[in-house]
């Protein structure tokens, strides 16, 4: 059934309320819905809505009744990506992040980032890559809408987020054998818990942005042996962050 | 360091040999190396070679060591994916898949595959799929390359795929609240097990193709709660076979 975030408080049942102008163009011009046709809404208390057409002309839907759904992870990890210089990698990351249930994505001007955002290009792109993220939620069946957002430098992204856990994906890790650094975070790791997660662009970290990670206790992680690029190590963290704390 | 595969037996340490000519062009015209510089050589042994060039004109290198390097996941992991129907989406399989330690993908004509590939252009589309699996190989340090093939329809698959372990990811799985099978599946998966893994296209798996699936005892897996798109469900099943084979 087709899914659509409504920013509004939570809903009583049997209330009838009209739709926000881009989801009934979607609903009722691009699926055609009918009076009858049924949808999920998610409220800003992200909770899921089974709710039905009545009026096509003025977009009012009945909200029927709370599904009871969650398809969020016990855990909210917030990505931190140095700005990829590769076109579309943003889109890839927010696209693939989202269905795999990431909270936040913040790209963010690494040392050796190549790409810059002008200032006045921020909001423009920012906006465009939400709108990624929003549709991807409403595919994947997100119970919440992951925040994208833009930082000037790691010193930045360190000092604005808190969290319980925060890994940096390291390729050195890796290469030393280590293998062991990622389970154990998530063993400690308790429901709720936000983790921070650090990914480099595709010239890697510097050694002083690890030194300034380290600083902030932020637990270098390998990812296996394999070298992966820059957009597929968080589609890796995100999945196993699933496996180790949703199906084992 | 750049690393190459080439397609001969095991040399011997101190062996000079001629790079075949697309791996000369590459490490010689585009990366400018001069004699003295290093390469790794990946050889039909699958182990990694320390070589250095000697001579420019002829494109000859000196192997001067195995560097017992080995980044292959535990299990061969065997994708058979559903054709998708959108542009670009096998390319993305293929690169991942291979970053995330795939041993052999296979597209294959789902029932609901809205794509077909005509007979005559199968070639051309597996060679050009080929190339890009080679190259993602080179980058994330393999010690193989993955083979991609394409096949009729998912009986095919079964009939021509032997394989110890069988999975299908199943999303009726999923929102049936089953959380253990994959966990199971791989606590079962012995070191060197094939695991054939197969996906369905955009449009999902027909009842007739799950009732075939559980003829051929492949087991449905669900891979969490969220609805993950035809290509990203391969890349979150590598993560997790690697997150529990290799790290955990």
């Amino acid at each position: 059934m087709q899914r659509y975030f409504i920013h509004q408080a939570q809903p009583h049942i049997n209330e009838k309320l009209s739709l926000p102008s881009s989801v009934a163009h979607h609903f009722i011009t691009v699926l055609r819905a009918e009076p009858g046709t049924q949808c999920e809404l998610v409220f800003d208390n992200e909770h899921v809505y089974r709710a039905s057409l009545i009026d096509s002309k003025i977009a009012q839907v009945e909200v029927l009744e709370d599904l009871q759904q969650n398809a969020e992870l016990p855990v909210h990890p917030i990505l931190a990506c140095g700005l990829p210089k590769t076109k579309g990698k943003p889109e890839l990351i927010v696209q693939k992040a989202t269905e795999l249930g990431a909270d936040e994505v913040i790209f963010f001007e690494a040392a050796r980032s190549v790409s810059h955002w002008a200032t006045n290009k921020q909001t423009k792109k920012i906006a465009r890559l939400q709108k990624i993220a929003n549709g991807a939620a409403e595919q994947s069946h997100r119970n919440r809408l992951p925040q994208i957002s833009y930082l000037p430098d790691l010193a930045t992204v360190l000092q604005q987020t808190s969290a319980e856990q925060k890994v940096v994906a390291w390729e050195e890790s890796a290469k030393q054998g280590e293998t062991s650094a990622l389970a154990t975070v998530l063993q400690q790791t308790k429901s709720d818990d936000r983790m921070l997660a650090i990914f480099g662009p595709e010239g890697g970290l510097t050694e002083d942005e690890i030194t300034q990670m380290q600083a902030a206790g932020v637990v270098p992680v390998g990812l296996g042996p394999r070298i992966l690029r820059t957009e597929t190590a968080p589609l890796y963290l995100l999945s196993a962050i699933s496996f180790a704390t949703e199906l084992s």
